[in-house]
Order: C-alpha cells, then sequence, then structure tokens
C-alpha cells in the first residue's frame, strides 16, 4: 500500500508542477521544462527506495517487461498515478482559475513519433540506471531520469507538448491543455516507446 | 553550538540569495529560483554533516517528529535560522537601498494551500533523502532538498511568493516583499506542511 | 554489439536534441545549450555501463589513445557514432520541415581556436572523470560530462557554433546549421583537441 | 609538477568562460552564471583527484591554513592560477576583439561586502565538501563548489561582478571588465572571506 500512496503523491506533484509553470500568466515561461523536470527529479529521489519512483505507466510497463515489477501491482500502479495526475489536475484548474487555456492543436503524425521517441528515451533511462546490476547503488539515478524529461521538454514542448506519459497525458487533457481527441495517440505512443525500450535494453543488456 | 552557528550561517545565505535576486533592478530574473534552490542545495552539502542542514524551522518540526532531532535542541534551531534570516534582511535592505520594494497582494487562501502543499513536498523530500534508513550514504541530498525549493519557486512564486520556510516567511516580511499581516498564513502553512509530511513519511516508510 | 548500438541510440539523440533545440522556430532559445548538455548527460549515464557512452569520435580517439578502448573497436565506435547523427539529422529535417535554416558564416580561424580548446575540455574532463584510477565509481562521470558541453556552448556557441564533436559536426552540416566548406575544420580541430587532451592526460596522471 | 598544470588549466578555462560568457554580443546573457559556475564544476571533477581544484588563491590560502596543503606548494599554486588566468584574459580579447568593453563604475563598500561575503561563502563550502572527514568520498563536491559561484554570480553580479577569486579580478581587469583602480578591494576582501572561512570551519568542525 506504501507504494501506491507514494505514486500518488509523486504523480500529483508531477501534474501539479506542470499545470502551474506551464499556464500563463504566473507561470514558468522559458524555465518550465526545468522545473518539470526537477520535480520529477526530486520525487524519483524521495519515493525510488519505496515504490521506485515510476509515476508514469509507460515506466510501470517498461520496469514489468523487464521483470523488476510484479503483475499483480501493475495495476494498481497504474490507477496510483492517474489518480494522483487527476487530483493535481483539479487543483490547477482552482489555482488557475482566471487564466485563458486554449489547447494546442498539434500535428498528429508529429506528436506520435516524438512522444514514441522520447518516452523511449526516457524509459531506456530508467531501466539502466535504476534496475541494471551495473549501475546498482549509484547516486545519479534521479538526476538522469528527471532531467531526460527536462531535455524532452525542450525538444518535443512545442510539436507535442511532450507528456512521455500517459498520466501526464490525462492531466494535461483534464487541464484543456489538450484535446480529448488526440488523447488516444499519447496513450498509444506512451506505452509502445516504453515497450519499446524495454525490448531495447534486453537485447543491449544481454548479460543479464 | 556548532550546529546553531551552522543553522545560522545557512539560513543567513538563503535569505540573503532570495533577497538579492528577487528585488530587483539587480536581481536575477527569471533566473532567481534557480539561484535561490541553488544556495539551499550548497549550504546542506556544507552544513548537512553539522547541524544537518536544516535552515527551516518546518523541517526541524518534521526532523523532531520523525525522531531524528532532539526536543531540547528545537527551539536553538530554530531561533538560530530566525536570527541568521534577520541578518541577511537587514544585510539586503542595505545593498538594495536604492529598490522600491512592493510587497505582493495575494490571495490568501491560495497562500495557503500553495505554502502548505509545497511545504509539504520540501520536508517530504528531506526526511526521505536525509533521514530514511534506505537512502543513508547517498550523495544526491542537497540536490534533491535545493532543487525542491527551486522548482516550487517556479510553480508558486507567482501565487505565494514561495517562503515554504517560516524563517523565509519572517524575512521578505522584513524586507518589505510580504505584508507583515499575511506572515501567520506562511507559519501556519509551513508548520502544518512540515507536520502533515512527517506523518505521511511515518505512515509510507512503516518499516523502520 | 551492445556498444554499437548504445553508441548509435546515444549519439542519435545528441543530435536530435540539437536540431529540435536550436532550430527555431519551435527551439529552447536561450535554455538550448541546456538541454543539449542534458541529453548528453542522460546518455552517458544510460549507456556508459555498455559502452562507455562516448557518443563522439573526438573521444573515442581520446580513450584509445588513453589504452581505455581496443583499436579494432575504435571503427565501428565512430561508425555507430556517425549512423546515429545522420538518422537524428534526416528526422530533425522531416519535424523542423517548415523552418528556414540559415547557415552560420564564421570567422574560420575563430573557429578551429574554439572547437579545438573546447573539445580539449571535453575529452579531458571525460578521461578524468570516466577513465582515472582516483575517481573509479563515483556518480558525477555524466553530469560532468555533459555539463562541460553546456558550458562550452554558452561559451562559444557564437563562435562556432559547438559541435565539439565529428559527428555532430557533420550532422549540423546535414541539417544546413553549418557549411558543408566549413566541414573540414571542425573535423580537424576536433580530433586535434581529442588528441591534446588524452597527451596531458597523461602527463598530469603520470602516476597511472 | 602535475599539480600546478592542472590549476593552469582549470583556472584557464574558468577564465575563458567568464570572457566569453559575460562579454556581448555572442555571450551567455542571463545564462551566464550558469555557464560560469558549470565550468568551476567540471573542472573540479576533472582536476580535483591532482591538484584538489582550487582554481583560486583565495580557496588555496583557506586550504592551507585548513592544514590540507603544504606552505612551499602555496605559491606555486597561485602562480599557476594567475597564469592560467592572464592565459585566459589575452585570448578572451582576441576572439572579442570588437566588442566594446566597458567597466563597471560599482560602490567600493558594496563591492567589498559582496566580495567578502560570497568568497567567504563559497571557501567554507570547499572546506566542507572536500575537506571534512565526514564527507570524504562523497561525490557531489564539485557541484557544490562550482554551484556556489553560480548562486553567487546571480546574487552579486550587480554589486561587484562576483570575482570571489583573486585570479579572476586580476582576469577581469585585464579584460577590461573591472577598474585597475579598483583591483586591490577584490584582493582584500577575496583573502579576507577566504581566511575568515576558513577560521569558521574550525570552530565549526571542532572534532577534526
Amino acid at each position: 500500500m506504501n507504494k501506491y500512496i507514494v505514486e500518488f503523491i509523486g504523480t500529483f506533484f508531477l501534474l501539479l508542477v506542470i499545470g502551474l509553470c506551464v499556464i500563463e500568466p504566473g507561470g514558468a515561461g522559458a524555465m518550465a521544462p526545468l522545473a518539470i523536470g526537477t520535480i520529477l527529479m526530486v520525487m524519483v529521489y524521495a519515493g525510488g527506495h519505496i515504490s521506485g519512483g515510476h509515476y508514469n505507466p509507460a515506466v510501470t510497463l517498461g520496469v514489468w517487461m523487464r521483470g523488476k515489477c510484479e503483475a499483480k501491482e501493475v495495476p494498481f500502479y497504474m490507477v496510483a498515478q492517474v489518480l494522483g495526475a487527476l487530483a493535481a489536475s483539479l487543483l490547477v484548474v482552482y489555482l488557475k482559475g482566471d487564466s485563458l487555456i486554449v489547447a494546442a492543436n498539434p500535428k498528429i503524425a508529429n506528436v506520435f513519433i516524438a512522444e514514441l521517441i522520447f518516452t523511449f528515451a526516457l524509459v531506456f533511462v530508467v531501466l539502466n540506471v535504476a534496475t541494471a546490476k551495473k549501475t546498482t547503488g549509484n547516486s545519479y539515478y534521479g538526476l538522469a531520469i528527471g532531467f531526460t524529461l527536462m531535455t524532452a521538454a525542450y525538444s518535443i514542448g512545442s510539436i507535442s507538448g511532450c507528456a512521455i506519459n500517459p498520466a501526464v497525458a490525462i492531466g494535461i487533457t483534464l487541464m484543456g491543455l489538450s484535446k480529448l481527441s488526440n488523447l488516444w495517440v499519447f496513450l498509444v505512443a506512451n506505452f509502445a516507446g516504453g515497450a519499446l525500450a524495454s525490448m531495447v535494453f534486453k537485447i543491449t543488456n544481454s548479460d543479464e
């Protein structure tokens, strides 16, 4: 149960920072990706020893495929993550009540490519820094994971908004930053990216 | 005594950087949260091995509730922190003498919510990265703690000013950045957030 | 084979982030160097335990000269890196299809000096933090390497564009950010900088 | 001899990045402090195991007073640092030849206070993270030291220019960013700040 509470808390703060920093006025402007990558970093460091610090159903999928998360836990992880995202999104809507939020109107093909590739990057980093035998006991895993999100946000923020996380995709849809009709693209691309990363991890870590 | 000197120094530099970076002209503009989170990080790394590197009465409350700080030390920690904040605030007023400082006029309910939630985040991170058995000996604790303040400042700087620290609340009131009539909101929200974090830490670290 | 897949992936993401963040509109503006240094950092942390995380033929040259990479592997490393750079560049051209890209028109002498000196810095850092006996087992190697690229990009981005990596030089030429007629300057300066760093590493680590 | 070569290299790059990032056009604008703090970080990580990574006569003074540097080495450290600063400054003047550089005209009393206090902070951090018994073997020392310079530059860049290092003070004077008639203020304040930090370190680390 501790794991699910931590997954709820971490995903809650991830979406809270996304909403507060991305929505203007009162957001973080060009520094929003730094703030967003950082909240992921600190929540991974804070909760990693309890739940593994996924905060992302695509990460949970990839970690399960890699054999470091039990099948029976997977749905509870994902439910906790989505509930955290929903709770934060409602709070953002309350706190940012005065803002005029306009959903982006992206090119769907580009959204798919961008989300697929950078979810791959995120989950590939997670699996290598947090589950590989040769990197056990390192102190950089949270920095690497959080800052992968940061660099992704600077790279594809203007293409897809950079969810690279199904719970984030649901949250930003609820906040009005992304259209409901585009949600499926994120979900498919993010889970596919996570699964692909897990496969490539297994190939390139063939000694495990 | 060494502990209280270090708590004084760390909180002094925290408030000094806040004042110098937030007050314009001559401040750090959009980079102020980075500078502020960083001074907390470096002071935690510099003083952590002596005093634990709290620099925040809400952290001291949370650490005491978690059983990692003796009751008799708590008032001395808090006095040292407030004295450091006061000293730095006076120096800021001297160095920034030419600036026109206007106190923010925030929505009190939102200040309370923002300060409560992000003080919770800060103290939750502190307890997990700096006092949990499973994270003992790590090298990331200062990065995680300092950068939680950074991401909080980008997220709620426009809502509450982001004190998430009673000593900071007192210091920014003295500098004129926040109204004396609002000080109680910060104090209540910050101590409540710290206490709540300590309770959630105990629940989610039930094996300790 | 695992090594070359990882070198391909890492260099692919390095060039992908460079293209997406540097080319406007939709780039990362003043934060591009942070995003670029960070993708190198996270890919070094993700792939370091498999391939060493070079992602740069000048690094491979320096590591080989220092005796930490076998001669027979060197050409495969470099081919994998260049292929990764080419693949990413094509994807950038597709995703940024609407952008008007204008190649810089730099002073060749200054390009040579800037690229030589900062490739030296990058490879000198790599050799000391990732191959020296006295720094074995540290958790900062990725941060040091990635952020050397970041600080280089802030320093000489306006002089040479800051490739400090032959694979990057080829990629930015393909994207149209640099002129084909200038490519040789990058290649000579980058390999020379890497070789020089390896020599200075040996002199200053005379106990190895 | 290896130590002095490394001190030359590290201080050379520190001044090179300062000049290239601070002098406009072609500088790093608001990101200059990040770039400057980062070059110190990476050079500390690269050279720390050889020379200790001082790159600053005030640090050398403080480390010598704390008993971690031999008296006979001190002048060679300082000469190597100043030579590195001079070499970089000449290169900056060459590369930035087209720039109109105007020396700042600061209030001397404020320069003295700012330089004294933040040199104290830098040397206090250095002594605690890189020479204290209780922090031996950590991976954060370079991050803490480099980013202390970064936060100092955001805080007092507009007051003193933020040298907090006699070699930097000499270099920025040579580049024309600071007046020769003000050099003594930096030298006195920086050495005094370093000495003060060493004294406070000894008081607060009374168990060593």
